[in-house]
């Protein structure tokens, strides 16, 4: 099964609605495929071609989403970094994803070393070469690639195919509904899944995008209110900001205004209820990069009779607990679905996602007696800071490469900003500050990442088989 | 690539929202589908099983559909019956078929001479048997078969996936946009695809169905003015009438009526522009058996800029013109996308349906330089007529296994009432009377495919090879 281009399907159908809005800019759906074959022209004017691999680094801005797109039109792959991420890690993805080339917006050039690299200013100096772009993209062509971590502390691939990106979308829109009139405020990240997604979404539903390159929550508020946009992307701690924004302005979100969607982690019920004074229905998520989005979503009115529920699967998906038979019985969740990631590449090529067709979370769940899903233990001790996922393993993996560190254990700390924050507790060899072993990992790992405390202690809590228990370590804050 | 079971997984998602409605009754996605277990159980305790091929016959109504959403649980194929055809019709269907059950609504009975008829009454009276309702549905599962005549005058059965259906269900909602409070009227026949297609959206959108036993304008401009529903599909031939009721009434259309799709060929600019007036957009749509519904579809606005034609496709097909390069070259028509049949049943099995991935419509038509579908002519000289398709060589093949008739030759004339109508030109062997060959037409063909007029002439237009010219006899008219 093929789809048509979705660039050219989209520009041939809608051609004249806005597609993307930036600032005081925007472009319809004909003005971006154009530009977008401008840039594949120019990608194949130094030497990118449909089988390419290639990184990107930029800013949440269109010459981002142009090059995106020029890269959709080559049929190229593409290796979304986090602009956050500290030089090795960077590095460590590049190498590991064996890219062809790596994108980068000048900037933030200082962040790579790499050979290959294309900068945007290069780009710009470059005479588009004539190229064919692909009239049909195969429904497993790999469209991008996003890593994440997990227990072993190493960042994985995970490739994201049409179909994935597609499922989702229609998935998405069997669930809330779409209009031609939407419009999605895009102010999460582009390279995450939660921006990206938002893309996929309006190149196949033909809807605008509204996209600012950071969280505002006084622009967010304000736009909510006067409805020039109908839906909003968001992790929990921006809904208090963007609450607070309307609350202060006293006006309520324009009835245009259709929903939020927040992600990463359940949001206190006194949020829902602001939301719903002010008009704004809150639609909570679950979902991961594995799944291309979210997999399962709270409805604003189940909200209170379902306190800390991730709500049911949309339309196309499936959710169960690994080998339990009762509602309410505790158990991995497993998901079934096309929107379901077919891999991952590089040193985790060989390692399997799914199992008989399920994806094996390593999150802990359990489904009600009316098929609501409960997340009640999060795989690997997961912490989500800020919308970013921090992988305490990652981070003790670093502090253990110290020489004064002998054992390590991170978890996450409440933060009324960011929701969670890591904490490090650290067993010395020999003496240190935690000064020092602060700037060791700032050296290395993304500041977000880096532990907004460090204490040290005596030892750490492990099991028999001397497993560190990281929720233990959550008690001793 | 599975899906979850259609009506389980609304049941679960939606089950409180409207599913069906008839006349003053309705019933919640929830209900519709413990009534669709009970009728699962009751086929299961009569013999028909996953694998099972079921022929059905009965009228637009909510039992109806009530067993053949109990056959998809089972999880077996739907012969979809007309009841306007002759018994020797339904007949060779049913055989060419190999059908294990024919499921008839008792009013219809005499109809069928078959053996394993099931009728509706003996249902009612049967007790559910325990049976497990299919979970996973296979994409490339059967869902219904729908026969359809052609050049040869032989009917064929075309197989639709569930793959096809959901992939025209996702391809409107991309096209004209979803939401949770939709209500889509149907008088069209449910055994055709233009009513099939609605049930398959109720159950994919979680949408409501406002269901008909029979066209009724005045009924239908009621509720298209007071808002009770929000899509209605139809033939150009009921637009008119229920326009008039509209304009009767001097009543707009509710702001909660969205549109009207017309299929059988285009809709006369004056309807389209009454219905402006009224406040109804008119979307035209070109589609068939094969390819599941609606493969293109042209909006409102285009409508009096591009009179005449069909539109641009779905978001997921694609249309070209066989063998030309150039905007506004004729020929042959060509579809791609997940919406074509994968082929025929019966003795037509071993057809190819596709080259190289692409429909061979058999109409001719031509794409102008914007992209619009233009159809100029149409596969076997079809005659639309009421929203039933006609096929000339069917009729043609009738009237000359009669003794007194030498040639025939038919061809669409045309009607206030119907679009069109069958007209007959009859070369003859020996004396008979036009009466006389039209009573042996009747009992053989659907009373809608007999010849509204029959005239004697000395010969038939043909060509050098021989072959029958029915665009000529359209002249003679």
């Amino acid at each position: 099964m093929t789809y048509p281009n979705w660039l050219s399907q989209r520009s041939y159908l809608s051609g004249d609605r806005m597609a993307l809005s930036f600032e005081e800019r925007q472009w319809t759906f004909s003005e971006i495929n154009d530009l977008a074959l401008v840039y594949a022209g120019k990608l194949s004017a130094l030497g990118v071609k449909a089988d390419s691999r290639v990184a990107i680094l930029a800013k949440s801005n269109p010459d981002f989403v142009f090059v995106m797109y020029g890269c959709l039109h080559l049929g190229c792959e593409m290796v979304m970094l986090n602009e956050r991420l500290a030089k090795a890690e960077l590095a460590y993805q590049i190498e590991d994803a064996q890219v062809n080339y790596v994108l980068v917006v000048d900037v933030l050039k200082e962040k790579i070393d790499a050979a290959n690299v294309i900068l945007f200013s290069q780009l710009d100096e470059t005479e588009p070469a004539a190229f064919e772009p692909q009239k049909q993209w195969q429904q497993d062509r790999t469209i991008s690639i996003m890593y994440t971590s997990g227990t072993t502390g190493n960042p994985k691939g995970v490739r994201q195919t049409a179909e994935n990106h597609f499922s989702s979308a229609v998935s998405s829109a069997l669930n809330i509904g779409i209009a031609p009139e939407d419009v999605w405020l895009c102010s999460v990240p582009l390279f995450h899944i939660s921006g990206f997604s938002i893309l996929m979404r309006s190149l196949i539903y033909g809807m605008g995008v509204r996209l600012y390159e950071k969280f505002d929550a006084q622009r967010s508020a304000e736009e909510i209110c006067n409805g020039t946009v109908t839906y909003m992307s968001m992790v929990g701690v921006m809904l208090e900001r963007i609450l607070a924004n309307v609350e202060e302005a006293a006006m309520p979100a324009s009835p245009r205004f259709k929903a939020i969607l927040a992600g990463g982690g359940p949001i206190p019920v006194a949020y829902i209820n602001r939301a719903e004074k002010c008009g704004i229905p809150v639609l909570q998520t679950y979902g991961m990069t594995e799944t291309s989005s979210q997999t399962t979503t709270l409805q604003s009115a189940d909200a209170e009779q379902k306190i800390g529920s991730s709500g049911k699967p949309l339309f196309l998906y499936q959710v169960k607990i690994d080998g339990t038979e009762e509602p309410g019985e505790k158990g991995e969740i497993l998901i079934h679905g096309p929107q379901v990631t077919p891999g991952y590449i590089g040193k985790f090529a060989e390692r399997k996602v799914q199992e008989d067709g399920w994806l094996h979370t390593g999150d802990i769940g359990y489904l009600d007696n009316e098929g609501f899903l409960f997340v009640v233990d999060r795989r690997s001790d997961l912490i989500v800071s800020g919308g970013e996922n921090v992988y305490p393993a990652e981070i003790e993996k670093v502090l253990l490469a110290h020489p004064a560190v002998r054992e390590a254990g991170v978890c996450g700390g409440p933060s009324d900003k960011w929701g969670e924050v890591p904490v490090a507790f650290v067993v010395l060899n020999k003496e240190a500050t935690a000064d020092e072993l602060l700037v060791y990992c700032r050296e290395q790992i993304a500041s977000y990442k880096v532990p907004k405390q460090l204490l040290f202690v005596e030892e750490l809590p492990r099991n028999a088989s001397n497993k560190l228990l990281r929720r233990e370590l959550r008690t001793w804050l």
